[in-house]
């Protein structure tokens, strides 16, 4: 698969969650200036790739896209909460968010945490959903998805991730072993998951279950040290953030740790492991993961 | 049912919840600063009302305690987590909860925000846990349950209640089916969800999850209203909280709209609604469910 034609696989799984998105709060009864909020920050853009790793992974083991289609969107309005509460004062202190003003500046800091506790909160009602009606999914499954995407999403997860972030921000010494465990829970949680999920919701057997969860790590993991690397030598205009503003903000990043070169040769390892994975698996789905995954490390080759 | 009866099954029950909600939490790889957070809001107290609820009910319909009691406990977690929130300085800016300092106070705000965002996502994955293990409960009783959870703790209910609840704050003119709306969500959605949710848990028919939903709602309704007398001629040592603190905050209360009387005779009519639901149940349960209701409104009697 040419980097092109990635691009608009990305772009076609991103548009239909987007179509999605933009309406699938509309008749939950959400006051007004609660759900502008919601939305304002559920619509700001991004790569959608949580719910299209989810959405491609189930389509690989046989679920149509509009099966699956809203537990994978839902997994972006957790992905969406976890953003605006990260950037509120006493976290972050983000006025930006993708070139906009964050949530807490447009709308205020108590809509703002209102607006992440309702995502959050809708996400699980969302999942639920695709139990039901036409085409349903069975019950069994769903729950043990959802049951994952919570346990990924929290305390142990993606909540507890951003705490040690906060705790490790400042401190000297930071660990290899400590940056990593923290990164695995703060963004590899719920990259993981959102392959784990796919293939879960979809039946996959237990074995095929086995090697997307580790897909899923592998590309999580890579996921952020390009992260870390692009913060060093990216180019602002495509970060959206001043370069080095990891080492500023006093954050240890795989780059501080091990030099450029060796992050980068840490990424592809990552990567290969994830690759490595999809061996059993052909088709157009399977080769879209495999061209995903060398894309994250192609960005900063 | 004695008063004195009432009571001991109240302590009972919550007692039962105290001892889950006690270890719940530990093996589940939480870090050590966040962990403390969560427990100290989670064991700071309280009745236990909404997860007493959904045991009773669950109880009443032939279910085990032991069945139960983790996605009661859940319900506890959600409560939780909302008063943590409604405590943050953008919010009610609240410096004491239950005569202790709030969660903030105690932690900082970037670790109070945490501490709600891991208990609101914790406690759906300790909902779905009640479908695994010995004596489990259907998977899809537990998923329709769990939404239902997710749907009033949700920005259509809990969440929607509070931001109405700020919005109504300091405005003239808040009307009588604006108030009544707002503490629906605020604080009736999960009151009525606790009993409803007991009832869709233990598979109950239809015709009985109906009564049982009108009973949460009945009482969640006179539990507001009460709520409100007491700002007005409550004991500040009993209530924890200055007496007509609702006023000064510039809230509309239902004594502030209809005078002490009327509210009282209101609370009593939203009593006798949910009591008559309860009519084809007899035991130990049905008089508990029954007591308790006439209960809430026998405070301000």
């Amino acid at each position: 698969m040419t980097p092109q034609e990635l691009k608009q696989q990305l772009r076609a799984g991103a548009d239909a969650v987007e179509a999605y998105l933009a309406t699938c709060l509309h008749d939950r009864q959400i006051p007004q200036g609660l759900l502008s909020a919601m939305e304002y920050s559920l619509m700001a853009g991004g790569k959608r790739l949580r719910p299209v790793l989810c959405l491609t992974v189930a389509k690989l083991f046989g679920l149509a896209e509009a099966q699956v289609l809203p537990f994978a969107s839902a997994i972006e309005f957790i992905h969406t909460y976890s953003l605006i509460h990260d950037d509120l004062p006493a976290m972050d202190d983000d006025d930006l968010r993708r070139g906009k003003p964050s949530n807490h500046k447009m709308f205020g800091e108590a809509t703002a945490i209102l607006a992440g506790d309702g995502l959050l909160t809708e996400a699980f009602a969302v999942m639920g959903s695709v139990a039901q009606g036409d085409a349903s999914i069975p019950a069994d499954r769903v729950l043990r998805a959802l049951v994952e995407v919570a346990t990924a999403a929290g305390s142990g997860g993606m909540v507890g991730g951003q705490q040690l972030d906060m705790e490790y921000t400042g401190r000297e010494g930071v660990s290899y072993d400590e940056l990593r465990g923290m990164h695995a829970m703060k963004t590899g949680a719920l990259i993981r998951c959102a392959c784990l999920s796919g293939a879960i919701l979809s039946g996959a057997d237990e074995e095929s279950v086995r090697r997307l969860r580790i897909y899923g790590e592998g590309i999580g993991a890579a996921f952020q040290i390009v992260d870390d690397i692009l913060d060093e030598v990216g180019d602002e205009a495509q970060l959206g953030k001043p370069v080095g503003s990891d080492i500023e903000q006093g954050k240890t990043t795989y780059p501080s740790l091990m030099g450029i070169d060796r992050s980068r040769e840490l990424a592809q390892q990552h990567v290969d492991r994830a690759v490595e994975q999809l061996r059993p698996y052909s088709g157009a789905e399977a080769d879209f993961l495999r061209s995903l995954a060398q894309y994250i490390v192609d960005r900063v080759s």
